[in-house]
């Protein structure tokens, strides 16, 4: 493993801690972020760890007009012994790396990102809470900082991993959402860049969720943009659906992103023996399940809240309430075998857990 | 009109201006830019010209992550009698309010817009080249800057205008291009943001881009999402056929960007009489009016380039030659037509210039 050296610049001060208790998503950020840049002929380099910073950019920057830019998302957890647990990180690194080539952005070496991130992990330990459903959000992430208005890959980009404590996504347990099948807005077709993890999706879905709250739903159900028939995602999570006993998600198909909470949790219900099925599923496939009581379970996965499901179905007007408006019991199995993975209560038999301690010894 | 002040900070130094005998696209730009803010509940404020500087965002600034920025692009025309002309800056103005509310970012007030515009170019006037075929490209864009890893609309924004002196699309006058009609990737989707003007959906074509290049075409010819067989662009321009006298370009249909060139054409050809049509248009119509001899004239249409006459169209392997790979005599005269319009060489009997002689004066 050749691993280029990180310069270290600590920050003079430190912030105050937000309470553990009253911790929301994404709104508060540690005190220092691991930056690279990218120069054509150069290629990456000037890795450094540095105190939590502005950025500073021309308003030429491309990342402003033409979107080039790309962002992984991930979660470090701590125990009270001190251990600190990172699940799958070599995955969002490998994605990352497919998504910059679909935005004709460089490749990171992703080797090299792993050790910034541990290192920087390694600085910010304190910062992990620790309090039950807590966690450390750690948001890698690449943009275009090139001055140019050309329609064109960038020639300069600059590399960023950030750091959020964050709190329980549910603060009172998991509880089933409201969602509203979307007919009118799409998130992503295929040829375009739903399967990578860029702006332009998120910015995309916007109008649709605004739509959806007004009307009392949390989140939309997004549909294929070709037919308008199938499931694709639920908000910005994969979807999966419990039909007669068997478990069914959406195929990769090149319009959805490939989730790595949706990877686990197949290879866990394959472990469990539960069957198990990736492919297309129709709204009327849905419906008529629904309608023969065949639908037992729906729930979405995702980095955030883990697994979010799924009380209320409305296509069209047409309401499936699903296993009561109560949160499945696969729903809750699975939420509670990945929630113990990742923070060490339970067995990991997949190796999926980079446990930090052994590593954080050798960096000190 | 309200118009609210604006807070002028005059740089101290001045940088040299370029050669206007090499000026390339979106390279160099004024000393001085347009910039507000919005924050909820507050609205925009603040509007001030302040010298052109670096933009210093959170590296947790939402657009970077979730794509929440549009902008727009026109050109300001000098004669030599210093009067400086707008080629109708108010459908800017009005269409970056709607690509605003598709990506539930706050609208501007487009008066207070092209105020601040014009007031820019007053104090950039000495920027804008007068060589034949250059002019001062103007780019008005805002960004969401708000600190947040939510996927939600920011609550805080900042609006830019920056101008940039820019060389002839031609340096020896019009000539044709190859393109290649793209069947792999789709630039957008009816239900998608393909209608806006957001970065997303030029990150989304920069991977075709590169694959066509990389085959000798210098842009790639854009096919409806859903079927793969109706056109909708070329590049980042609208597109026109000439089929046995009639001109036909693809109506509107959500995916595809209103270009403000594209409408201009659209009066122009009526006003000469011109049979012309805005429908849907399917590569097998074009293929078979090739084949029968009647595909007499193909060109793109945009902002940067005004025409970009098509030379070969390539389908799969199977190349269209179109008008003998030369520039066709209606994009010529559709070309010199409106560029003279636009530098004030020919008569405007649209009222779309407007003319800043005393405006200037007035502000002055």
């Amino acid at each position: 493993m050749k691993i280029s050296p990180i310069q270290i610049k600590l920050s003079d001060s430190r912030k105050e801690k937000p309470n553990p208790e009253t911790l929301v998503f994404g709104r508060s950020f540690t005190d220092h972020m691991f930056t690279a840049d990218y120069e054509e002929g150069k290629g990456w380099h000037s890795y450094r760890i540095v105190p939590y910073a502005p950025v500073t950019l021309d308003p030429a920057a491309i990342v402003f007009h033409y979107g080039q830019t790309v962002f992984e998302g991930l979660k470090a957890y701590r125990s009270p012994d001190g251990t600190v647990r990172l699940f799958r990180p070599e995955e969002n690194m490998k994605r990352m790396n497919l998504s910059l080539d679909r935005l004709c952005m460089p490749k990171i070496d992703e080797e090299m990102a792993l050790h910034a991130l541990t290192k920087l992990i390694q600085i910010e330990k304190d910062w992990i809470p620790t309090l039950n459903g807590t966690s450390l959000y750690i948001r890698p992430f690449v943009i275009a900082n090139e001055a140019f208005l050309g329609v064109a890959p960038a020639k300069k980009y600059q590399f960023f991993i950030i750091l959020s404590p964050v709190g329980a996504y549910y603060k009172e347990g998991i509880h089933p959402v409201k969602i509203l099948v979307e007919n009118e807005f799409v998130r992503a077709v295929k040829g375009g860049t739903g399967g990578a993890k860029t702006a332009g999706n998120y910015a995309s879905g916007l109008k649709a969720q605004e739509v959806a709250g007004q009307r009392g739903y949390s989140q939309v159900l997004w549909l294929d943009g070709i037919e308008r028939k199938y499931v694709e995602e639920v908000g910005s999570m994969n979807i999966f659906f419990k039909i007669d006993g068997e478990v069914v998600t959406p195929a990769i198909n090149g319009s959805i992103l490939e989730g790595i909470t949706r990877k686990s949790i197949l290879q866990l219900l394959d472990y469990w023996n539960i069957p198990v099925a990736e492919r297309k599923i129709s709204m009327d496939e849905i419906r008529e399940a629904y309608e023969a009581g065949k639908l037992e379970e729906i729930f979405g996965t995702g980095t955030a809240a883990v697994i979010s499901p799924v009380g209320e179905l409305n296509w069209d007007g047409y309401k499936m309430i699903v296993n009561g408006s109560e949160t499945g019991p696969l729903a809750k199995q699975l939420f509670d075998t990945l929630t113990n993975i990742q923070t060490g209560k339970e067995e990991d038999p997949f190796n999926w857990i980079i446990e930090l301690k052994n590593e954080l010894a050798k960096l000190a």
